[in-house]
């Protein structure tokens, strides 16, 4: 794949936008001022209509498609965001924000706490999904529009796509749910907790003031996305990519060479490289937004209530091999929506890739989330540019 | 519970049995000498044909069943074994071992090496299933047992069981094999590996002669054994156990109190208590034991080969929500024997509760596995002491 091939958006940059409006967030603090960083591919409309806003999961960032000068790989959706592709940004104006909390250049535990004049580390306060949404709303500010085309995003990403569609109705006009679920399952929760406690008892998380000390828990940070990693992928896309290769010593009787199977070296290459790229305070700030999401928890715990207050159409799209977020969670989606009487559609895709499949390319993903999109862009008399 | 219920075996004692005939093993070393702890239940009659040989899985021990004075629980297969339970120690004699390499006592990483007159820690040599089958053998032999009524295990047992078949066909009638594979998925590597990696990645290892120094691992341990944890139980089970029960905290807007879920608050105390029984260097051999074996290695990667070199009966049971070893690995067992034409009962047992039901009450499983011992003592002609 190329920078300048036809469909891709090419090379793109980061823009950063400085908010000083104060944002409360649900916990109760006051940021009162934060920035974000940002990508937009394709470009606005005069009536403004044709956004769409990209809601990253876990270890997402803003960059969601093209190229940046110097990489070899382009952005994290980039086989779904171009001219021509899924999401047409020939009819499209994509808006994709690293969210705050995270650690590609947004306020969160990286950045400066202008009280303490340091890092904000483990201080950094704990947020919800809603709060993201909040700040997103000030970024759609920015770009003075009133209603998002569509909300997009799979895994937390869909939850904040659904959770748009319950706190500002009038704002969106579809909200796409990939992979996502309306709460996490105690199984989740525990996966999350573990790779928490994984970076915790790394000596060098230094209580999480491992930046103003210049350490940097690499081993905890490892472990944790390892642990990530395997729930990502399914037993069978494990089985097809590495099944029992081994990556060198031998099963010969009197031999003691060390064994290692390939999915042990895939996997140790994986942490490691994941320890060099994230920052531990921002990944467990976010499995614990990911535990604590529960789209209905303020609706009496009724998911066909919630949803009663939307008004946009929804598409939900699972996998089946995916056991992180399980078809049956988008199918209790899909559920609770018709329950509510709203629009939806849903498809599951049949993928081997587990959750992971939500990135990767899928004919029949594509087909469905394109076809779907460019109905939008029809209804809203988009032609393209 | 207690120890004095009429179908318990009550009060047991371990045995040591010091073997100085010498065991080479299939890595090619030579382990001169060794000792087995172990216990036995029932009694041997006077043909010696009414033995059944347990073999235990990871983190298992001799203590099987029955209880030790002081001891708040019974041995871990305590339900299925005992005066007219499934294993009926009315019926069959019942030889229990701690295999080499565990650290419930018998010869492993936390016994001496007479070499070095240190603990073997690290340098303990890999092992295989066949290696604990060889030592088995020897245990055999200490009791002028010929032939075994049945080896019987779950998870790494079964394995255990499967290689008895294939290497001393003449040595047993039955073989039961629970819960089990003929080897590993890459995914089941992989969660062995990151435990593994835990271990390792504790500053308190010390490259694994924290004994010597007096150290222990325990925050490796611990996650190894959360993330083991997790993979024994099913998300149905976790779902019911715990749902998103809070364990402190609260999600009142406003509320910056930390939240932990009941599984959270579960988990660590589970780990933190295997940190305190278990050694770190067992829990690397046993998982590379367990990631090593193949049961038709070497038989061309042929299992109906393998299996033609059988000559017991065999039964196969699964669990339907165990997702460590599926039913569809046990469902292979079975095509095996039958394209072997062995003599195989396979079956799939209904319960929600993941990899562990092999160890927990269910009484369809109880009826299948005490119907077919019956069965075998009855053909023997054991009749109830």
């Amino acid at each position: 794949m190329s920078a300048y091939d036809e469909h891709s958006v090419g090379l793109v940059d980061t823009d950063v936008l400085h908010i000083d409006k104060p944002i409360k967030l649900a916990c109760g603090i006051v940021l009162a001022e934060h920035h974000l960083y940002f990508e937009t591919y394709g470009r606005l409309n005069s009536e403004r209509s044709n956004a769409i806003l990209i809601c990253h999961a876990l270890s997402g960032s803003h960059h969601a498609a093209g190229w940046h000068a110097g990489d070899r790989k382009p952005g994290w959706w980039d086989h779904y965001i171009g001219p021509g592709k899924a999401m047409d940004t020939e009819r499209f104006f994509i808006v994709s924000p690293n969210n705050i909390g995270s650690c590609f250049g947004s306020t969160g535990p990286m950045t400066i706490n202008p009280e303490t004049e340091k890092p904000w580390g483990p201080d950094f306060p704990p947020l919800r999904a809603r709060d993201w949404m909040e700040s997103q709303k000030m970024l759609m500010s920015h770009f003075a529009i009133d209603c998002w085309a569509a909300v997009v995003g799979g895994s937390l990403g869909g939850m904040q796509a659904m959770r748009w569609s319950l706190e500002y109705p009038e704002k969106l006009l579809n909200s796409i749910v990939i992979a996502s679920a309306m709460k996490l399952s105690a199984q989740n929760i525990a996966f999350n907790e573990i790779a928490r406690r994984a970076i915790k008892s790394d000596p060098d998380y230094l209580s999480g003031r491992y930046l103003e000390e210049h350490s940097v828990p690499r081993r905890g940070l490892a472990l944790a996305r390892m642990i990530g990693h395997v729930t990502y992928l399914s037993d069978v896309a494990m089985a097809e990519k590495f099944g029992r290769e081994l990556h060198s010593g031998n099963f010969l009787v009197g031999k003691t060479d060390p064994i290692e199977f390939q999915i042990e070296s895939y996997l140790n290459y994986q942490g490691d490289k994941f320890a060099d790229d994230f920052d531990a305070n921002t990944y467990i700030l976010i499995t614990k937004m990911l535990d604590y999401f529960d789209l209905s928890r303020e609706y009496c715990h009724d998911p066909v209530e919630a949803f009663k207050h939307a008004s946009c159409n929804f598409l939900v799209i699972s996998f089946t091999s995916d056991w992180r977020f399980p078809a049956q969670r988008s199918r209790e989606i899909t559920d609770a929506l018709i329950g509510a009487g709203k629009n939806v559609s849903y498809a599951e895709i049949q993928s081997d890739q587990g959750h992971d499949a939500f990135l990767l390319p899928n004919q029949r993903y594509e087909k469905i989330l394109g076809g779907y999109l460019s109905r939008v862009a029809d209804r809203l008399g988009v032609v393209d540019e």
